[in-house]
């Protein structure tokens, strides 16, 4: 059976879009005699409009793509994640308080068409829906009740969705007994560093227990937050790889399944694999919410060089505008390196000193500009000119704040964090270092080896007012993703004072973080909407 | 039997803080002469500590307050919601990419202990999760089992929790089929204009076809977004109201099960009851939270001026203040206005000119400051000003921005957006006014009056850029609340180019809304953790 891998990359929302590229892949497939396509979860819709299911009519148009599509497959069978609506099971409930914003009295379901010349033939709903991390699928949906096996040509295969390969017990466990050959999995599976590593290794354990081959089907393209990676592959029922398609590329991507031979995996390493994440998110950001320029305030130091540099390669460097805020406390190399790394990127470059704007501030709050005050008057001076530049060209301003100093607060709320985007907020400050390294001439080497300061004050150096990141930074990977208590990070060896110092700014910069802009994720426990804390908590471990 | 109601008002994760108070309960209501008493939902942890529940150690030490109300109990029955634990149902998932910062590997139960004379005789398990609107539980519980009844005294009695009640064949209609006299249900409510109303015929229709009554135990506070209204009540089995607590007030409250004659409810009309939810929002941020005092940007118009006559009723007057920002547009009257409102409400004062600064701004952006971007210079002036006030007082900012803004993006991101918390965001314009008229004496007449203006431009009215509020309101609530489509919106008599033009507004402003503080909660819909949706988002209906 020859195979086509429809990796698409989706726009939320829009559907009649989504399916004209889907019927231009299916045509390309059969010019490239497949007979079987398969397109990722949710393919139709997008990964995943969240609210947006409850609108009126949204799911009517997602099955009027199905019946384009459906119209589509002369000759070929074809494999489509979508959303499928039924009446509530049970009688309906007359107390239902989910109001019509929040789709009442219906049920909806994740599920994959099999479609087989012009006639729907199968319909898999989704038996696992994820509710932790980013993932919040039980508002949206019911659970499928159950599974089956399907033919195309004289193949079985087992179709099921993304989480239900997770799953011990899931349906591929049913499917394989019922004679599944293939399992074919339609997946939205966002990208963090080290996952590409986890799919293949769950997907090649679910094929050896059950004695099947898997064809693992992601999608790709970047959404909000989240960035899904691609890299769709197939396994045998040894759990060998037999194929695998780019990671961070949208394509139709053919195997013969008979023809296959075991190979080995080829990936970037992981630093190169969070560079694309983040470049395709930013480009994707861009692209979908028809924007086409940036402007990112740039300080001469780390962050700022690197988040322009990757929205230099994600929206190309003519789109991007540096600005340089230069104040009293500034030092003439963080103008000339701000200057240099605008060179190098080839973006535009801008210098607005906003010394008599801090003065004028400074004067209307007399006795009080001093300390934090005055330290955080600066960045609140600066957002306000890169938001007026970016009303003026209708430009998105990037934030350049890293995730060392979002977790503790290290920056200020309406200042430095201001943006519609923050392409760097999910690197610790260590990682921000690692990946500007890659990136070779494009940074220059004194913006790596300085020591880093916000420049607020006179002589401000981050190490008089941090710890050092090589001990910040894994004592914050261990509370933030490890979800480590105070007595577990004592104990693994994190002096007691600054463990609790840490924990404290962590706990009260909670209120910013409800405020800033979406952030890229590529660690398994991203700040935004993977990580739903209240403001109120009086919680201490 | 004789029942109290314990209406009390924990603070999220303030474990041992909540425990006392209920143990501090449990003693007033032996010396009352209780037999049983009724704390509500999640009242150990508070509703609802959300991502907190997976910290380490937080079940354990929810189980250790347990312990201690347990050992409290002597010669009482107590029923009091709390959390519970068990490891994940079946075998482990090998899987499970829910990590340890997801709760991966455990199941949490949202209960209702029965502890009786020191001993736990039953614990009830939630059966019906809600996972709509603010709520989403089913990322955190897994759902109970099944359900029975318990004796207290010779009278049985059916425990279940808030959801459990509104579900049509929930759970008390098997508890009444065992032979249950009274269904008792634990609930967290939160307040919307209208609730109280939907929850008393609700209970009432229970109690009639099962024919039982309801003890209906609510809790009361502030946490964040959302206020709990309290108004306990118990309803017999033909559904008439016996006995109502006060709603937004802290207490036990005990009844005499037997000696109840069928009364008449006394509610405060729902404008007052949207005043104190507002009131007892911004009390609970602040207590909660351990602030005490409040800033707000005072325009002179009627949005800043019931923010801080709201602000002053919940943390005195002594505690607030209210700045005048005057610009070039600023009219005399708006200045003369802010200080009266301020002097009516008692509230300390301030002045800050803003002039100079947006001089100097428009200097530093030669050619652009014009039209919407020398705009939205002069509001973020303004919050880089009120921000450094609240730095060097360790206040916090509210911000006055109201729904009907909020929703089309009449207003500036990190402008007058900003604060730690916005107690109008949930009312539309016209609620505004309602709301401050109702104050009396305390808004001056001309605020009420005048033509609302933001004055960032020579001569500029709200009516000149928006449609009358008489129109947009209706809109907009039909758009929010009611979801409606293009389509309804215009069958229901609105103009098609209103309609897309609202849409089209609603729409762009998304991302605004993304980054705002959180607002108090009164409507069905408000925006915040209520309403998920996506920032890109092509669907057009």
């Amino acid at each position: 059976m020859r195979v086509g891998i429809g990796q698409i990359n989706p726009c939320v929302g829009e559907i009649d879009a989504n399916a004209s590229s889907i019927i231009r892949m299916i045509e390309e497939g059969k010019t490239e005699g497949c007979d079987l396509l398969v397109f990722p979860e949710l393919a139709i819709p997008g990964y995943i409009p969240l609210d947006i299911l409850w609108r009126p009519g949204f799911v009517r148009s997602c099955e009027e793509a199905i019946e384009r599509i459906r119209l589509a497959t002369g000759g070929i069978a074809v494999v489509v994640g979508s959303v499928s609506s039924a009446p509530k099971r049970g009688s309906a409930n007359r107390f239902d308080l989910s109001s019509l914003s929040d789709g009442g009295g219906i049920d909806l379901f994740n599920v994959a068409y099999l479609i087989e010349d012009r006639t729907i033939v199968g319909e898999a709903a989704k038996m696992h829906l994820p509710a932790y991390d980013v993932y919040n699928e039980k508002r949206y949906f019911t659970p499928g009740p159950g599974t089956g096996v399907e033919e195309v040509g004289r193949t079985k295969i087992g179709i099921n969705i993304c989480e239900d390969l997770l799953v011990d017990g899931g349906p591929s466990e049913v499917q394989a007994s019922l004679g599944a050959e293939w399992i074919v999995n339609v997946s939205a599976s966002p990208f963090y560093r080290g996952k590409p590593v986890i799919r293949l290794r769950m997907a090649a354990e679910r094929a050896r227990e059950n004695g099947v081959g898997v064809v693992y089907v992601n999608l790709v393209g970047g959404q909000d937050e989240v960035v899904f990676d691609g890299g769709s592959f197939i396994v045998d029922p040894e759990g060998r790889l037999l194929f695998q398609a780019p990671r961070f590329e949208e394509g139709l991507y053919v195997a013969d399944l008979q023809s296959l031979r075991p190979m080995e995996g080829a990936d970037e390493d992981e630093t190169a694999q969070v560079r694309r994440a983040i470049v395709l998110g930013i480009r994707d950001y861009f692209r979908k919410n028809r924007f086409a320029s940036a402007i990112v305030g740039l300080s001469g130091g780390i962050d700022s060089a690197l988040a322009a540099a990757l929205a230099a390669e994600a929206i190309g460097a003519g789109n991007v505008t540096g600005v340089f805020m230069e104040s009293e406390f500034s030092s003439p190399e963080s103008r000339d390196d701000a200057r240099e790394v605008a060179r190098r990127l080839g973006i535009g470059y801008l210098e607005i000193p906003i010394e008599r704007m801090h003065r004028e501030f400074r004067a209307a709050l007399p006795g009080r500009a001093e300390g934090l005050v005055d330290e955080n008057l600066q960045p609140r001076i600066r957002a306000t000119l890169l938001m007026g530049l970016a009303n003026s060209k209708n430009a998105l301003v990037l934030s350049a704040g890293n995730k060392s100093e979002i977790a503790i607060g290290y920056n200020t709320l309406y200042g430095d964090t201001v943006g519609a985007l923050a392409p760097i907020a999910d690197l610790y400050k260590e990682d921000v270092y690692r990946l500007a390294e890659s990136l070779g001439e494009r940074i220059p080497e004194r913006v790596l080896t300085k020591p880093p300061s916000a420049e607020l004050r006179e002589g401000q150096r981050d190490e008089d007012d941090l710890p050092p990141y090589s001990v910040l930074d894994p004592l914050l990977r261990s509370l933030i993703e490890r979800n480590g208590s105070r007595e577990e990070l004592v104990a693994n060896g994190f002096e007691e004072r600054l463990v609790d110092d840490v924990i404290a700014r962590y706990r009260r910069s909670e209120y910013q973080r409800r405020q800033l802009p979406p952030g890229i994720k590529v660690t398994p426990k991203a700040f935004g909407i993977g990580r739903i804390v209240p403001l109120t908590d009086r919680y201490r471990d």
